[in-house]
């Protein structure tokens, strides 16, 4: 096959799609090929300037700027190695050289804005309610007018009128001042004849004075800063309700897929830290500022931002330098939860804001699980309950009312579409669900926005390879089965078997869409990683407290948590086997703890005792620890008595 | 007198000196020909862009910017009406025009970098010997190492390592931290095998944090922030020395002479207060350079800077709108003391630092009077006591360990060389202290710095006066002596009488140096409103508390109080009667009582005690006002049996 000797790979980012070059294309050409959509005026002749990328492997094998590039770059876009994706491509010699030579490898970034479909991204969630106690209160009042006999400072004449009614409202009694609202303070009171909103923080922080009654105008926002997505929900805390939802790819994508390569990232680059703060915060600001336009809100009525997010995404939000997370013994600057102000950290909210971030538990186990125990209130639970959250990292919680144990496992992120072929994230033309027919392997499968296909997102490969041990492709062992492997459908290609989902005809790409043989073993990795984190927390939790509690209830939280088809989820073996009506998604539930602590300040307090109640369980260091892991490995698991539910297995060979 | 016809005048700031303007000479030519030695490398050819003027009057009667001031002037300084001294010159017509019309006027501004001699700015004073007890504190510490059994964040083993401390030191139980600290947490803890200085504000903030023992480098710096003139005393906070002090001109003056001028500027101007907040921080921000170099300190060590200065200087500062300062009933927007973040006020020490405010004590007497109350302990005297702040505005004080009354009077800056035709302000070249001989009328004077004069300041004009009236040269309502005009040093011009201190071919700027009439009416109106102030003040203490105290002692606090000849200034009647040896210079006052605030943090709990004990006289609503100001304008006064002991006023005849 001569095509292979030109097997250029171009990993796209932060999509995690892998192309294939062609002589002489550009990469513009190549995305468009690909079915990936990127905005562009001039149509790829290079007089528009927009369809800049970041080029993060293999620029030595381009070919060097061209002029258009000198024109619409700036100098130190191009020493960064942006490129205008029409004016690049693959250097001559080097189509030569992979004839008989390595080929060269690709990866390149798409800004934002450069994409034109949106991504899936999960920000809705099934919330409890929750009582309305918001830390930031607005209270209307008419103030004493000074005189020539008693020339009273505006600040304390405020302060009486406060004083007279502070008893029936919690106010504190010595409120203080920020002074970017003593400096609004002499105009806006004589705005409209000495009446005002004042706006309290904490009951006893003086953060705004408008003239006039504006009450209902009072503002919060909660954050989820994951690894991969960024999400910002509007919420006014008059009447506790979302006003507007934004979401984004968190930027730093750009600079490391994980938050390991993040860390990376910050030791190998001098100006790495301030860099993926920088790029986060922007970011959150462009969130901040969608949100408000979208809920025609002024960001200077947001008073307060709450946060969730691992260890490493909460340093790097607060640009502290998270290298000791990532070194054993792995220990994070601080813990415990952080009042700041917002402009401390450049948070367009109100001037005077700010931002509450939640506890987090350890170095490898975050905010965002804090906030996924908070709103799912697993510290409530009569029964043993099990707490996932499957995102770029995974987070493992088991608990009841009267222990909570955590933990983090090493998933990887094949389940966000990385290291898997046809692997992307959920973005449109996705195939997210699909089904094989036993006798003939026919597939039939959906899309995300119903667009001819163009990979596999997390949701679709648990189920391709759920559907192909039913079909008994697969072995428990996770091989393709040797008595199947002549089937038109599996192909194989340098000694990796491949099963087509969609043939090349169907697709968008002109490539078959395939599960291939080490796709199955990454989503074995990950499975395996989950079920035995699960297990080993179990054990621990079990030794310590010298119980022998069961898993009962199994909640599934984060965005891919929430597509996942959670027979299919248990029928490989990644969750214990419990009935499906005990396994519950929860969607963004960690971004929901950030929401409910934005609205009852209380739920700050429960977190700050939690913190307390929570164990941390180091799993790498746990005895079994690379048995467990292995026997994990096996579809559903080497013990199929821990699978007593999955009868089907019976017929599908071990090995 | 053809000169006449040329009278056209060219008043320099910041130094108030009035010059004459010659036909066809550049600015520069002017001032170089008047003795100012201005900066320029080129010698004024419009080679080297140094001699930056910025024209405040007059700007319409100049040539048009000549290519050289193109090319050294951005468009927005040559909007803002910048100039080179070398390259302007006034307009031909002008010239023309005044031989017929009234001449034009120009009002110049010299920034601080083109003046090549200093001024004089009383920088020292007597401090009482006070307990170093600062707010910022330093402490050693080693810090416990993490494991992996026991993985606790650093800033947890930090407040236990604290914990385990605090019952000796006066820690606080909860120690918070500021984010900048956090940030630098992390990599410091790891330089120098977990020994940290950790610096502690008000014995519960960390603010600081630094491999090492650092105790010692601990620093503070309190500022003077005069209307006129900036003062910093850069302070170790370890040993309680004063390390190096440095001054400056209030950069303000470019956009107003006094107080009322400024509010008036940044009511007349969008981005008025922004500027004047924004130069006014620029120049504090070179004092703390420059101390920083000269005794080769980090700007980052000072934790703390201390604040006085008058009500709009303290608004200004903080970047708040002073205009309801200068409107009845005169509130400032806030009175209390105030401790808020460096970083807030954009003041460049410590990252994390902090600026205490003193408080103000009402609309026109500010944290430069508490600074007076503080430093001279008038609250602690048996005897009652006149304090006078001799600087652009007059603050007074009476007061003793029983009762303190205040107020603030409209003394003008005559005693600083403006309004008085060779007044100018105490620098190189003015006469500072003179005698005339009753006989010949022959004038002795000395000058500051020993140059031939070119003005005369403060202290030589109250001399000036006051030996007027010793050589009967003057009547005791201000009139030149009918009797002894014909006298050679007394001449007439457009109907004001002159007498020539210093004849021109004694002078650098080649003119007489004079005392005209009108000079003395400017020294009669300031050193009245002084006298009647107080008077006025007086009787209102006495009135409310039922007393007939009378003022035992005066204290004459200010760069200028200092200078001053108290006898003199006894003799022209501007302070009561009362013994020399009761009469004491007390330096500057003010920014005493900011190094003492910062070398003992319950100074400011005092100040917070006196601002209710000390009461406020609003002079200009008192009964008798204009009577008394009317009275207090004779030499000594009106009535001469206040002045019992000034003898030689029996021959002085009174018009």
């Amino acid at each position: 096959m001569k095509s292979n000797y030109f097997q250029i790979t171009v990993d796209i980012e932060p999509i995690s799609r892998r192309l294939f070059y062609t002589e002489n294309e550009t990469f513009y050409e190549l995305l468009i090929n690909s079915g990936i959509r990127v905005r562009s005026l001039c149509g790829g002749n290079g007089t528009c300037g927009k369809c800049k990328i970041l080029v993060q492997e293999g620029k030595n094998f381009l070919n060097p700027p061209t002029n258009s590039e000198m024109n619409y770059l700036t100098p130190s876009e191009i020493r960064e190695n942006w490129r205008l994706a029409c004016q690049c491509r693959v250097k001559k010699p080097q189509i030569q050289l992979v004839k008989t030579h390595q080929p060269p490898q690709f990866r390149i970034f798409l800004p934002k804005d450069l994409l034109i479909e949106d991504f899936k991204i999960l920000t809705s969630g099934k919330s409890k309610k929750i009582n309305l106690n918001p830390n930031v209160k607005k209270f209307f009042v008419e103030i004493n007018k000074p005189n020539l006999e008693n020339p009273v400072p505006d600040i304390e004449r405020i302060l009486s009128t406060l004083s007279s009614i502070k008893n029936n409202k919690g106010i504190h009694s010595d409120v203080s001042f920020e002074i970017d609202t003593i400096r609004k303070i002499p105009l806006v009171l004589r705005e409209d004849q000495h009446h005002i909103s004042i706006t309290l923080y904490n009951n006893k922080k003086f953060i705004d004075c408008e003239a006039g009654n504006t009450t209902e105008d009072c503002f919060g926002i909660a954050f989820d800063i994951g690894t991969t997505t960024l999400v910002g929900y509007l919420i006014n805390l008059y009447n506790g309700k979302i006003y507007s939802i934004a979401s984004a790819l968190n930027p730093q994508t750009a600079y490391g897929e994980d938050v390991v390569s993040r860390i990376t990232y910050t030791k190998d680059n001098p100006a790495g830290l301030a860099k993926l703060n920088s790029v986060l915060i922007e970011s959150l600001n462009s969130i901040i500022e969608e949100t408000c336009t979208n809920a025609n809100v002024s960001a200077s009525q947001i008073y307060e931002a709450t946060i969730v997010g691992n260890s490493v995404m909460h340093h790097l939000f607060l640009n502290i330098n998270p290298i000791y997370i990532g070194l054993s013994p792995y220990v994070p600057a601080l813990k415990s939860d952080l009042n700041i102000r917002a402009k401390d950290v450049n948070l367009e909210i109100s001037r005077s804001g700010y931002v509450y971030l939640l506890p987090l538990i350890a170095g490898f186990v975050g905010a965002d699980t804090m906030g996924v125990i908070i709103s799912s209130e697993i510290d409530e639970e009569p029964e043993l309950t099990l707490a996932i959250d499957v995102g770029t990292n995974g987070e493992l919680v088991i608990g009841n009312k009267d222990v909570i144990f955590t933990g983090s496992c090493a998933a990887g992120s094949a389940l966000e579409g990385a290291h898997i072929k046809h692997g992307m994230r959920a973005a449109a033309g996705a195939i997210d669900t699909l089904k094989i027919n036993p006798s003939d392997f026919g597939v039939e499968y959906t899309t995300i926005n119903n667009k001819k296909p163009i990979g596999i997102c997390g949701s679709g490969i648990i189920d391709a390879v759920a559907e192909m041990l039913r079909a008994k492709l697969l072995t428990r062992s996770g091989n393709f089965n040797k008595e199947l492997i002549d089937h038109e459908r599996i192909i194989k290609e340098e000694k990796n078997f491949k099963f087509i989902l969609v043939n090349k005809d169907d697709t968008l790409i002109k490539r078959h869409i395939t599960i291939s043989q080490s796709d199955v073993r990454e989503l074995q990795m990950a499975k395996g990683a989950f079920f035995s984190g699960a297990k080993l927390i179990l054990n621990h939790l079990n030794r310590v407290n010298n119980l022998e509690l069961e898993i009962k209830q199994i909640l599934l939280a984060g965005a891919f948590g929430n597509y996942i088809n959670k027979s299919n989820a248990k029928f490989i073996g990644m969750i214990p086997d419990i009935p499906d009506e005990k396994i519950f998604q929860i969607g963004n539930a960690a971004g929901i703890g950030a929401q409910n602590c934005l609205l009852n300040v209380d739920l700050r307090k429960k977190a700050r005792k939690l913190q307390e109640k929570i164990k941390y369980v180091e799993i790498a260091i746990e005895k079994d620890f690379q048995k467990e892991y292995a026997s994990a490995m096996y579809f559903p698991h080497l013990n199929l008595n821990l699978f007593p539910s999955l009868k089907e297995y019976a017929d599908i060979p071990k090995r």
